[in-house]
């Protein structure tokens, strides 16, 4: 389905392949590898719960909609990448979480507790890890147009790496760090040619987007050239980025062989061989059963196998490798939880209904749906039910047909105004880009444990949009 | 072109057919009907000014990005919109703008000033208008899910009119009504089965969205009985909204139709005639110049025209008419202006070269093009050039491939980085649909008259986006 203001796509009213899908045969279960990892259904109750919290309760005391994050899933996940890397490359891991993907004060504290570095691409993304106190020298900066400040305040703090991405960009970064009496280590982002997605990838010689150097026609090997030139940059390495939510290395594959082929040349341009490969995150998740991700420790092997036989057919040293997971580690552990306000049968045409269940939320908490026709999973969390399952899409509740939350789901008929629906997988992107569309102040990220449940990013409140408005 | 978080859609590489529009004769030029009333391009200088100021002095002392909003041409466009309605309809205007488009508490003291009421959706709306001190009874609320804390908000506040949009909010709203010892005006959201955009229309006897009553089967009939069995809602009429960005009245045609006629069915059953006709908003503007809108008053015209005559068919009196302008409204008197950062010639593929500039601001300060693949007029406006026009793609700062701000546009060849690029037509659903992706404050709205420019909605800064986030 296509976002359109103008409501429904054309195309899509009554779309009956999609009310025509296959019913769950048990419309309680919560399918494996989607959800947060401690959260099950109780035998008993019928209810789910998070990290043994009854969401019921979690729900009341911290309101609807909140973004319930599985602290020990996410801190688990930041753990699995970094041995998965370490144990592959028999190194110290060079695994950067790409903030873009949720960010925190509290969530850096965890990165740094978990020994994990930090990709940002922003000053604002870099404030938030000088707020909670980050080494700097584990910290990645990317962007494609970072300003003049955010170059400055990078330098400045010590940023451990700098990528590179324009030609402009050389000449500031130079004369900041030699300003600045300096010398700053940098990446350059190179385009291979390569874009991964799901199951696909295409590969072509050239790439039309707006990051990094571009292999053909040379313009990453002049970017090398330029660096070079500054006695104020010291090139570390190459950086790459194939695209996203992606399932299978075949890419990387392509990339890597791209990619080694240019070290190559660039040991003959400087004389000598770049010590870091960064091949960007992208690694895929489960939205629904239908995906099928693979395991940091499958991808971390596959990736270091791929490398060092490129790099053997080349007679180039093994180096260092460097990924950057989001996604792959904010995105699962966190579900949104919603109470249900609306429930309305809609006869589409064709003899065919639709039931829009309305939540109190919407794509200003997930915008994701809208963007990028994103799939997502939902169910009814505050009780079980024995009613037949009834297909459904899950709408929010602004001012917009576009809004909606899920497009096609299965819950119980016996579905009701005030009960708890959860999304999961929300993780990623979700609190990330959210917006006040509506003035609909934005829900708080609830980490929740064993031990208790507390407020890492607080709801926002009519007082806090309105304290921009200017009389 | 389709957003996709992997990058660059596949189809879209290199495509020929948008490199090889044709290029204007004059890149300074600035398109009629495309930008603020205020905006020109000075003789002398050939710098563009808004109300008579330098663009330069705006984005220096207000920081870029920012939006910069032409009061006299917003302030204009309400009065444009009441009067031409006052004239049509011979009766007091009921224009409604619709505050989803661009809200703060100075656009609501000029619709006071003006006087034109205000349409909300959400609780958070409907505090700006208190903030403002707005007269209530000019407040209509609509939303397919409002909660019960909106509900009772809206009653005790006396909000003027509240469109019911399920049964269960006629249940919700008649008792809040009864509990408060009061009557609550209402409008019934009928679904017509018409959904139109630009140029286009589609008629069918369905409608697959989440708003309001369909009149197929029965449902808007059923609304109107359950109203009508509360004495604490007051039915005073029927609303219908049928797309957005509509530039023709063909599908207004064809809702008044079916509307008029439900009409005539409510007389026969409730005995009396229901006094007000609100035909929604959705009324298109210019982005490009390839967009054709009509101006207020043949708008009106027409709509009242086409009313007047299903009305006199069917033997029922002329109803009042209501209107919901707000993109009409708040869309063509701001631009926004960005400071280029970087530019880079891609190769993308049979020979050809996309050149990408690259912004400050981004997809956080317009989700539009991504989201509804909008199209967006763009120039330079810190200088005049005497450059070849060459053809460009803007994008944003943000960390993503997708992050497009105008897809395709032609821009002088001398661009450079330090240049100021204004995007047209940027108040509505720009600022209200902002997000802080990647930790990117909003930027400030500031309105602009030949006195001077002000502040109304102020820049963010990290310490706001810091502030939610607990330790």
């Amino acid at each position: 389905m296509r976002a359109h203001e103008a409501g429904a796509v054309h195309a899509d009213a009554g779309s009956p392949s999609a009310l025509l899908m296959s019913a769950p045969s048990d419309v309680n279960r919560l399918a494996p590898g989607v959800w947060p990892l401690g959260a099950q259904r109780d035998g008993a109750t019928g209810v789910v719960t998070l990290a043994g919290h009854d969401v019921r309760d979690l729900a009341h005391e911290f309101g609807t909609p909140a973004y319930l994050l599985d602290e020990d899933d996410f801190r688990g996940r930041i753990r699995a990448w970094r041995s998965a890397f370490e144990q592959a490359t028999g190194a110290e891991a060079d695994v950067y979480y790409a903030g873009k993907s949720f960010l925190c004060t509290t969530v850096v504290s965890w990165l740094a507790h978990e020994g994990v570095n930090l990709d940002v691409c922003t000053g604002g993304e870099l404030a938030v890890a000088v707020r909670a106190g980050f080494d700097m020298h584990r910290v990645l900066m990317h962007g494609n147009n970072k300003s003049v400040a955010e170059l400055r305040e990078a330098v400045e703090r010590g940023v451990g790496l700098v990528v590179v991405d324009s030609f402009e960009e050389i000449v500031r970064l130079a004369h900041i760090a030699e300003e600045l009496g300096t010398t700053q280590p940098v990446l350059i982002r190179v385009t291979v040619g390569v874009e991964a997605h799901t199951h696909e990838f295409i590969a072509t010689a050239h790439e039309d987007q707006k990051f990094g150097f571009s292999l053909t026609g040379g313009q990453a090997l002049e970017a090398v050239r330029r660096v070079q030139k500054h006695s104020s940059l010291d090139l570390r390495g190459l950086h790459s980025h194939i695209g996203s939510q992606i399932f299978s290395t075949e890419g990387f594959e392509v990339a890597a062989h791209r990619l080694v082929d240019f070290m190559g040349q660039v040991r003959d341009e400087i004389g000598s061989e770049v010590s870091l490969l960064d091949l960007g995150g992208g690694l895929g998740i489960a939205y629904t059963e239908h995906d099928d991700p693979q395991e940091p420790r499958a991808i971390a092997e596959q990736l270091a196998a791929i490398v060092s036989r490129e790099c053997h057919a080349r007679g180039l040293a093994m180096p260092r490798l460097a990924v950057e997971p989001g996604r792959a580690i904010a995105g699962p552990p966190t579900m949104t939880v919603y109470e249900v306000g609306t429930i309305k049968p809609v006869d589409v045409g064709q003899g065919l209904t639709r039931t829009y269940v309305s939540v109190d939320g919407g794509m200003s908490d997930n915008i994701r749906t809208p963007l990028y026709d994103a799939s997502y999973t939902c169910a009814l969390v505050s009780r079980a039910s024995t009613a037949e399952p009834m297909l459904v899409r899950v709408v929010g509740k602004h001012c917009e047909s576009g809004d909606v939350v899920v497009k096609d789901a299965w819950l119980p008929a016996d579905l009701a105004p005030g009960d708890l629906l959860a999304v999961a997988a929300t993780g990623a992107y979700g609190r990330s880009m959210a917006s006040n569309y509506n003035h609909v102040p934005r829900p708080p990220v609830v980490a929740v444990t064993s031990e208790g449940a507390r407020v890492i990013v607080r709801r926002e409140t009519i007082d806090d949009l309105l304290a921009l408005d200017i009389e």
